[in-house]
């Protein structure tokens, strides 16, 4: 008799909330995002409705979770990261709320900070970095989502979500405005996936650097992207750096 | 043979990952936070050395990780939040790598979004916030830790951990260097857990309106938080705000 706006975390299975898997283990309905892992779309009961986000307006969206919340059914809106951090999870939480359908958010793992620790890098650091600002790094306009002479000035490190296409803009602006071009910078795609691949260069560079990657891209700029070649070297010793199995998990 | 920097999560135990429990549920040396949810802490093998967090300096820690991990222990390190959003999971990274100690993070869901998100906030919403900064509310030398001048001029989200004893300094230093007195903002205390209690206000008369709440503490300043009017009530008609508990998710 419920909605659940779910985050299914980064990329790795194994990263969503033990809450989020029991939901979907249990849904009548699962909504889902491109973006999620199909381990935990195929976790959904056998005869439970599959709707794939895919190619829909967020309008529609919003209807099919009125429609089929007002039916009392159970369903989970399963969404890539956390719903509320650029997920959207607040436009259908208020459409929910509008039409009077009762509704729970249960946060995921935001790939804000996953992703960069899935490639050794800390987004906060005694020392080095004690502040993140964390941007879209497109509009729906296609113009830049955020003033970049103000954020060229922003001290920590700032990270940005989807920002692959518009890298080049990204680092041009803030470069101009100011921004050293010196600083460390890293574009991670896929991240805490069994694609994951990491781009590192100063500012300047990056966006030559990360010409390869494929969406999505989270990247990062900052001190903390210095750290990376001290950690990662030691985390490749470690003997598992795959996704996790949900198998594995014996739930 | 690896030590993992785990995330349990913002509080509510249903909120640790998947990979997370089963990682707590297997280890043979347990390292915990005082934040870290008693539910979490007893799911570890009724054999597994047990070490509070509480009380050890930050060196101290470094140390036993390092020690365990030399013996070949599985070392579980549970770390309240994510171990990069404020966790200074980096120094305890760098301290195994330094000592050539394999390791593994294991990201949570931050506080960050999390905590707003138990209060009706979304840190993000279209139109209204596509970018937050998250500052830690004080720092190692009580003084703040951010620049108030440039922070009283960030667009979007702010989002300060840790802020209950700092809040009435944060208030007054944003205020006077700019910001609108009027920005709603929010102070939630214990969020995700049965002790939850939220405080709104405009940032003006936030302190005040906060003096009653202990921590953990995590303020929001936005207005984004004028969204919560909308959100929360639908919320309370769910059945279900109370901690998940663990034994219901049939793990």
């Amino acid at each position: 008799m419920t909605v659940f706006l779910v985050g299914a975390g980064p990329g790795d299975p194994g990263l969503i909330t033990v809450r989020g898997l029991e939901l979907v283990r249990r849904c009548e309905v699962l909504v889902y995002d491109k973006l999620v892992a199909p381990e935990l779309v195929a976790e959904a009961p056998a005869d439970a409705v599959r709707i794939s986000r895919d190619g829909l307006p967020q309008a529609m969206i919003n209807e099919l979770l009125v429609k089929f919340g007002r039916e009392g059914c159970e369903v989970v809106r399963l969404k890539g990261g956390d719903p509320f951090v650029f997920g959207r999870g607040g436009e259908e939480a208020l459409a929910l709320a509008e039409a009077g359908v009762p509704f729970e958010v249960v946060p995921g793992v935001s790939c804000l900070s996953a992703v960069p620790a899935a490639a050794g890098i800390p987004i906060t650091h005694r020392h080095v970095s004690a502040q993140v600002t964390i941007v879209a790094g497109r509009s729906c306009k296609d113009d830049l989502a955020f003033d970049p002479e103000q954020l060229a000035r922003t001290p920590g490190t700032l990270v940005f979500f989807m920002g692959l296409a518009k890298l080049p803009a990204i680092a041009a602006e803030l470069i101009a405005h100011g921004k050293d071009p010196a600083t460390p910078a890293a574009a991670i795609a896929s991240g805490t996936t069994a694609e994951q691949q990491t781009v590192t260069a100063p500012l300047a560079e990056l966006a030559d650097a990360a010409q390869r990657l494929e969406s999505p891209v989270l990247v990062v700029v900052g001190d903390v992207v210095g750290l990376r070649a001290l950690l990662d070297g030691a985390r490749a010793e470690s003997a598992r750096l795959a996704a996790t199995q949900l198998a594995d998990a014996q739930l």
